[in-house]
């Protein structure tokens, strides 16, 4: 199944995507929230869809796409979490997953404008895979790790390198701005992937290729990130995990290379579909 | 006025304290959340107190109390803010704010058990004051800052050190535990504090002092503190921002102390009230 929310930023509708083509499931009567996550909403709509098959309204193409779930209780970034980006920014390989949040007032839709902060230089890009809790998880196993999810959405990391590593302290300085976390298009449930261990990601920027990676890489795989985790902290239904991005950012570059406005970045992840963000200056 | 939450963890009700009585006022509709802070809440919960002064249901005082406001959407915290913390643990004095979120799922009540995490060998203490959004803040100067201030409330801001500083990376794995944030016992209004920036502020260890500072001593004052993190993320009606701690926690003893199972930590700010956890081992 593939979960969409469609509308005006902050009165987004519930909706699924078919074979390509969006449907309304609003009056399924539930958000994406922790509570539907938690409440099994996945399972249940899933019946709803069945059972109304051929009559769900249909929504226009061109409909605006909000991220696909609604603000979760936290954004849990995974940093360095791919050889070649590690090495790109002079970094050592992470021994252990380099943790850190991304603030949830972040999350806006997959092709809504990015707006570079006031005062900001370094806006960067960061394609990833994002993991979508589906149930409470503490102290889960590696083994089990895969039960507590219930999909996969694209996500661009927006980092504002100056503000991540020259203002002092920790990173979560430089992820939080408004419009910083673009998810979607859609949700998708694991069933939709054939190998979410295999999945080619990629970025441009003005159409061109500056990242190109596969999830194959990851350094700290999906179970492992989950179980790990979730020993520090309880992921709630609905929380967001974001994997890490591979080699290609603008801070790896030399010399590095920054967003300005009006430059138009794509991205996507096989089976994942792809999203579009315009840059814009804050006003 | 101050606000408080009471009844089992998850089913809090809303109340308030007049002089030192706890009175029920969920009649009034509203849990202390985002959506009360943004539609004017205190203003109207203040009619409503007013409107049913002498008719309020009275609460036992022995009750359970919650987080005296809702889960919130972050829960923003300063590191280092206090000059003789940071020479304690070493740390230069910083140039800027220390940003770092604590998950919002370790929010508890200010008298609940203090969950020791399952391999952790360090937890550690840190009384501190919690400022308390009122109104969506971004871009906010250091003057107009106090107006987006809801109140003000004490918060115990608990660290597993290893976890914090041992582990790689980030210091969030240390800080966001569940229990990690009891909060209260009640959210006071600026109104009820004389002067927020003289506040004695204390913590006791099985009756033995172990913190006793002044937000007098603060490095970045709450104007400050709002009106920067402003810049960088925008704070929404009901986040927390938790403004660091003084000297006095066990990693900057000599040899280190942490907490073990039994112990219990008091702590209290001026004007905010007392709380008192026990610890706990996982089970």
């Amino acid at each position: 199944m593939k979960l969409i929310r469609f509308g005006e930023p902050g009165q987004e509708k519930a909706g699924v995507m078919l074979n390509d083509v969006k449907y309304d499931v609003s009056a399924f009567g539930e958000d994406y929230n922790e509570q539907f996550f938690q409440s099994n909403g996945l399972e249940r709509l899933k019946t709803y869809v069945q059972q109304n098959e051929g009559k769900l309204p249909q929504v226009a193409d061109d409909v605006r796409l909000g991220s696909p779930i609604a603000r979760p209780s936290k954004i849990v970034c995974i940093g360095l979490n791919y050889a070649d980006h590690a090495k790109e920014t002079g970094a050592a390989i992470p021994q252990e997953p380099i943790v850190f949040f991304k603030a949830t007032s972040a999350l806006c839709g997959p092709n809504d404008n990015v707006i570079i902060p006031k005062n900001s230089e370094k806006l960067d890009w960061e394609v990833e895979l994002a993991v979508i809790i589906g149930k409470k998880a503490s102290y889960v196993s590696e083994e089990e790790a895969l039960e507590y999810v219930a999909g996969y959405a694209l996500h661009n990391d927006y980092s504002e390198r100056a503000f991540q590593l020259e203002r002092g302290g920790q990173w979560v300085k430089g992820k939080s701005n408004d419009t910083f976390a673009p998810v979607g298009p859609f949700l998708a449930t694991p069933d939709e992937l054939e190998n979410v261990d295999n999945l080619r990601l990629w970025l441009t920027v003005n159409g061109k290729t500056m990242q190109d990676g596969t999830t194959a890489n990851l350094i700290f795989k999906i179970p492992f990130l989950v179980s790990y985790l979730s020993q520090f902290m309880t992921l709630l239904p609905g929380d967001m995990i974001t994997t890490g991005t591979p080699a290609g950012v603008g801070l790896g570059m030399n010399p590095q290379v920054y967003l300005k406005e009006g430059d138009v970045v794509e991205l996507g992840i096989d089976g994942l579909g792809s999203s579009k963000q315009t840059v814009k200056a804050y006003a």
